[in-house]
């Protein structure tokens, strides 16, 4: 890695929005960003509300780049963190792959209703970085915009 | 997920720049963007000059948020992009998780040298969206600010 600063040329996609790839058009109403929040707890501790913010953006390729934080509503203190890809194929199916800021990567497959708006996903192998080994593990998701 | 709005309270991070977290001061060198540019080519493509950009930021947690992208210099296309994080341990040795746009997850573990500005990564774990297997490589990269 050389840092030089400002000798690359110009940056994509910074001045003008570039075209929608066709292979991500379905999922285009992601786009953008989104807020909400939520409650989380546990038996051993208080329960908090948080913020969370999910950010979905392009390049003009056909991947979705993503990106996602929370924190607590009563504080800003930031909680977790995660960013990856999603990468919709013709056929309804659907590749994301995540880094999460607590050490774990994780890559999720399933498939995309784009008249329906849901997109529903599982884990196909979540690597730990800090445990050294991998395991796969099952787990669904239904994304769905409410 | 539910997307609603600006109902989330204040984006921490967004107005004043959090205390750096300790654990992360020795990598504190890094913070910022990071531009350059290579040439790259194959026997059988012509061989084409790209761009470069590397970013690092913190959220005032034990972890470097990290992301990368490059763009052909010529015409400024976007070719390839990975985000993640960088988690330096008390003890020199740090963790990398990433998530490629290409499908790909990766984990890299390694050292740092806080005084001779140098980490040293290996891929510890490199998980295929595509081929849905996993594969375990190792890869060496350097990491020196020249």
């Amino acid at each position: 890695m050389n840092g030089t600063g400002g000798e690359a040329g110009a940056v994509p996609g910074q001045i003008t929005t570039p075209p929608l790839h066709p292979a991500i058009a379905p999922l285009s109403y992601l786009l953008g960003t989104w807020r909400g929040e939520g409650e989380g707890g546990f038996p051993t501790i208080n329960s908090f509300k948080y913020g969370e913010e999910l950010s979905f953006s392009h390049s003009g390729k056909p991947v979705i780049s993503y990106s996602q934080k929370t924190w607590k509503l009563a504080s800003g203190e930031p909680m977790h963190a995660e960013s990856g890809y999603w990468r919709p194929k013709p056929d309804g199916s659907i590749e994301v792959v995540i880094a999460q800021s607590t050490g774990l990567v994780e890559v999720q497959k399933g498939t995309f209703d784009a008249g329906k708006k849901v997109v529903t996903l599982h884990s196909e192998l979540v690597g730990n970085a800090s445990k050294v080994f991998k395991l796969t593990i099952v787990e669904y998701n239904n994304w769905k915009i409410l």
